[in-house]
């Protein structure tokens, strides 16, 4: 019953905006889902850890991505492995963010529904606060048939 | 600042079993993240237009990975594209379901943390009751360094 698909990856930070923006026709009959996801590493240690500063943010990255929240929750985590986690609950889609304190680690999923709102904005609004050394970031294609 | 990493994807469904199961050696200082996500299609139209049947899928899928609920949320939305979404907030990590009836179609996420927890449980243990014709399913590797 269960096909694997391997997703074409793109070359550049160039090739993956491009991708996002330009290979979705829309489709009357067609569910469009773009979702875009990272890992930023060595993140700033005192935003990762402020659970209201990333509740915030998360609405402020659903703003920056035209998506309209339905309902945001956080949750702060103690322990050697602590950490942060922050949810916006869009209509049909949502914005995650992990933190981990100590590890100066977090990761980033932007997913939209539709061919208005655009996940990009978001991933880097929340990449531009939390000044992580490095990210990695991904597409994965959520559409319909 | 953003570097663009190629996911290495599997061939098959036991490259992909192996590949969570096994490519993970838990070291002390890390945080594992594993992350399976896919899109069904040709789903059951009764289940997934069911907001409740629903709630109670991320909940037992979380337990069939060993993943500890903290809050689950459904909500069910109108109109064409209308559907339901289902997360279940787990510590550090989560399940999304978002479905759309008129299409048959649902896209399903199982962010797992640690090194006790099985994403693939919960993924096939969704697919198994949401009845899809066919599946597309990936594997992202969201761990720290």
């Amino acid at each position: 019953m269960c096909r694997i698909v391997k997703e074409k990856f793109p070359n550049s930070e160039e090739d993956l905006e491009t991708k996002v923006k330009t290979s979705y026709v829309q489709k009357e009959k067609q569910i469009i889902g773009k979702h875009i996801y990272g890992n930023l590493y060595g993140c700033d240690a005192s935003f990762i850890s402020n659970e209201s500063a990333l509740k915030n943010l998360v609405i402020e990255a659903a703003k920056a991505a035209k998506m309209t929240v339905w309902d945001t929750k956080a949750w702060k985590f103690g322990g050697v492995k602590g950490g942060v986690s922050a949810l916006a609950l869009i209509l049909e889609s949502h914005i995650a963010i992990h933190t981990w304190n100590e590890f100066r680690y977090a990761t980033v999923d932007v997913f939209t529904c539709g061919d208005k709102s655009d996940p990009m904005l978001a991933f880097d609004y929340i990449v531009s606060r939390l000044k992580p050394k490095h990210v990695t970031k991904h597409f994965a294609d959520r559409s319909s048939e």
